[in-house]
């Protein structure tokens, strides 16, 4: 499946944290850079999503705010 | 100025593309790895955003899809 | 490639419309129901989607508003 | 009330679950189609939301990726 | 129509600007206090929003960030 | 650090929520208008919030719907 989302970063999972309906995800995409991603519980079953698993964190860019300092 | 958006990635910024009112920024923030962000024109004026500079790519953790293989 | 979005509806694309650096592209996913995407002019091409094609229309959970009348 | 959002998928109500402060409601918009919303619990009850109810799945085109196999 | 997101603010229109695809309107919601929504051109026709009328920005709670100083 | 989000609007924080992983906080932002936004638990103690405390809502052009009655 090819996807619209300019942003598709690779990583590994380095954390899954199930609350009641929605959980945290955290893929390191780069050494020292990690990004987090709220998603269903119901998703992280689906995916079978597992500490030290590959994934990809998948943003679409109207989804991105620049910042500068 | 402290966010709660969980992923703040420094990069710098590899091409910027206005539109009529929409622009498409790059930033690279590894290796390989560039955010692709579309912002408001205006924003790009405001943030004084060129093609060398530093900045941040910025995303809310409910906006990260994940994806596995 | 698995997605953690829980809304992936298929259909035919039945208009894609240019913009300056944003396109819009609507798919009908049922008889009479169709979506609107907005999505890069760059993803337009990269997909290569045109009138007639099948594509999916993909909507993270956390973007989806319920109304009542 | 009138939207701007493109994406107004008239349903059925199929189910409501409700989390610590997050709810996940799935709306039937066609035979075999079916939208989850994330929304707050608070959402729920401030529209009355209930399985078998009709409602609507509002989605801003921006918010809408496309995918092809 | 009762939607579920949880910030409906009204306001008096004061600017409406449109791109090639992408309309940015301003609405001023509070003395001095103006909020930027980016919608389809289709969407201003479709409100027949004009400089002076009222309107609503409606925003979705997950799509609020929170910062501090 | 300065943002591409159009909309920054400063405010008090009137309510703090955590759920099992995902937060609900309230912010004054004019008399008698409140932004809600929803945000990771652990966003809550990075930026300290509290009930009475000083706090902007952060809010993309393009996460903001225009409507009218």
């Amino acid at each position: 499946m090819k996807l619209s989302a300019r942003n598709i970063l690779k990583g590994k999972v380095v954390s899954v944290e199930k609350g009641a309906t929605t959980a945290h995800v955290k893929i390191e995409i780069a050494s020292g850079q990690t990004i987090t991603s709220a998603i269903t519980n119901e998703s992280v079953d689906a995916l079978g999503l597992k500490v030290g698993g590959e994934a990809y964190a998948v943003v679409k860019s109207s989804d991105v705010i620049v910042a500068v300092d």
